[in-house]
């Protein structure tokens, strides 16, 4: 039979990345293009040893149904965590729901917050995945541009004044998907004025939070919050790992009780023994010890990444120097054609994400490309980079 | 600050069931109103020994991300399963993923499909978190009634012909929730003629097929699909342990593609841990063997309801005698006020699930209520029919 299907889902396209994702999964590319946590990061042997205490002690309330809100012990070493570390959470405002994975947070808050054709404003370039979210309830996409200093915050008002009924907005102020960037204090100050001023929610995304190798942390635009105007997604999935899919958001109570009916008729719960673990985790595990391991990791991943392009590269592209997070962004000059340059290069097996990915429209020209440095291997990042290089040279 | 929220959220109510979930958590009311399978039929030795194995011998599988289709070899598992034992996977025909649960396939299935406005048709009394999830997407619900003998199928021509864009009808042909219900073979066959004749899709949830510890198997609706237009949704949750929260799809890979989009967009991928459990039982237990003893279970609880009810209830009410599943259903005489009865209950400590609760429109009169049998103990199974005798008796 022939099938029709929703207006909403028709605007969303199945994302590069994904397909990228899928190529590769063929061991004879290197992934430059992947999201992933380095696999070196996971405590491994703790996890092992958790599910088997777990399912040792526990194996009912490990596999029989739980409640949409999540396993009462997660939520509150997240809160208590989320106090301490982000003052992300005040017990006088916030609510907080275990979510399966941040990308449900995203899911969730659009499903409950936006009509079709209300308005997201968002960061131009920005996380694919939340942007075909938002396009997959029917809400448009205004994109901002930002760069090392974070979003333009005229353009950010221009488009606030001009967009057809904005709901909210949404970035991620630590080392930013795709960018790397992070957003000043000053413009965390103001990308909260101007939500305060037009009266809109803003949706901090602090996915890569916890991934600081150099500087210093900056306040969350969530501890700058003092009327729940903030929803503030969280995740385990760099922390801890990924595949669990356990993630967690923070708002106001009447904002969290919606999104807990949207996720009951979604997924009734996360699943409940991947939440043990990573209750196990955060009470039992040296935390900021395991913290201090991951960032160590990706600097050395990092610094390896950039020295190889500092000294293959040859000016022939710009790249930035990220400060934490999983990726350094990489800017062709203007008359190269960024999208030959990215199919040159993945046949010569080395696999980047077009920038054009990044933006609701994507066909529009672009010059950027991301790089994770965090996942590859050190020989493949030495030869990688290299073929990148060869690439550019025959191109610029 | 204040909030505004979706129209689409603002039709959906938290369900009563959650409400009483919650309450029946209060472990000294007597729950015979809760979905949940028995815990004592969970393989608790096996599921620590495959996650003892899993991530002693594969950690970076289970940990990291994974492809939003699902854990290749649980699908292919899945399939084979879906080949062999319903019928209702066609090589030819039909492609297989993962979801969180089969809540997700009724959730991803709403989200493709309808737009604001179309019309979802469903039993009446249905399984009250897919009403919702219709609804969360600004589907209305057309309830078509069914009884010991399923769908009216009369009723159900003129629910498709009367009914504003209708998309697609949704039914549980095995031991239904709430009723418990089983559809026999000439409506299954008279369901999916009419939505020939119609061009609507079926979506045909099993999530309780294997659990039939009476008499014989039918076909499964989609075993007699030949062009892709049912849509059948599988769950572990039954067979193995729900709080995993896997479920898988079985439908045209047209279908399956969109529902691979909005996955992406709503969680990206089941946890793969999880998933790698469900594809160690199916390919290392001895499944008939396991589902022996879930049903031998199932059976003995519920004839042990089934005595009690036929030695203490003397006629004050109806109940169905049910062929599989995990509910009974109770039809209180028409005189008697059931929202009354059930809250009487609750104060003597035995929480039932009120009828209303099944449809999309909870406020109308309902004579019913719904019992599980699965999971309250055999002493709180004789103590607790003993109450609601005890207050029909005051009521009646």
């Amino acid at each position: 039979m022939n099938y029709s299907f929703s207006d909403r889902i028709g605007g969303v396209k199945p994302s590069a990345i994904r397909e990228i994702l899928k190529l590769s999964s063929d061991p004879s590319v290197i992934a430059f293009s992947a999201g992933n946590p380095s696999a070196d990061s996971f405590p491994k042997e703790e996890i092992e040893q958790f599910a088997s205490e777990i399912l040792g002690t526990t194996p009912v309330l490990a596999l029989q149904y739980g409640l949409t809100e999540g396993y009462a012990p997660l939520r509150e070493a997240l809160k208590a965590r989320c106090r301490q570390v982000y003052h992300s959470f005040d017990d006088g405002i916030d609510e907080l729901i275990v979510t399966t994975g941040a990308q449900q947070v995203i899911d969730l808050l659009t499903k409950v917050i936006c009509n079709e054709g209300d308005t997201v404003i968002a960061e131009g370039p920005s996380f694919v995945a939340a942007l075909s979210s938002f396009k997959s309830y029917g809400a448009e996409v205004r994109q901002v541009a930002i760069d090392e200093d974070g979003m333009d915050l005229d353009e950010l008002e221009t488009a606030v004044k001009t967009a057809r009924n904005p709901r909210f907005i949404y970035c991620i102020p630590n080392f930013q998907n795709p960018t790397g960037f992070t957003m000043p204090l000053e413009k965390r100050v103001g990308v909260l004025n101007i939500a305060r001023k037009y009266n809109l929610l803003v949706l901090e995304d602090n996915a890569y939070g916890d991934i600081r190798f150099k500087g210093e942390h900056l306040p969350t635009i969530k501890s700058m919050d003092d009327e729940g105007r903030v929803v503030y997604a969280g995740s385990m999935s760099k922390l801890l790992a990924p595949g669990l899919r356990v993630g967690f958001v923070s708002a106001a109570p009447d904002l969290i009780s919606k999104m807990v009916v949207a996720k009951q008729v979604g997924d009734v719960h996360t699943p409940v023994l991947n939440q043990m673990l990573c209750h196990s985790f955060l009470t039992r595990s040296d935390v900021p010890e395991h913290i201090k391991r991951i960032n160590a990791l990706c600097l050395r991943k990092s610094d390896l990444m950039l020295s190889e392009l500092d000294a293959k590269v040859d000016g022939l592209f710009k790249y930035t120097r990220p400060q934490g997070g999983l990726f350094i962004w990489c800017t062709l000059p203007d008359g190269v054609d960024m999208m030959e340059f990215s199919g040159r290069a993945v046949r010569q097996r080395v696999a980047v994400v077009p920038g054009n990915a990044f933006y609701a429209d994507d066909v529009a020209r672009r010059q950027s490309f991301r790089l994770n440095f965090s996942s590859p291997s050190d020989e493949n990042i030495i030869e990688g980079v290299g073929i990148l290089a060869e690439v550019a040279r025959g191109m610029c």
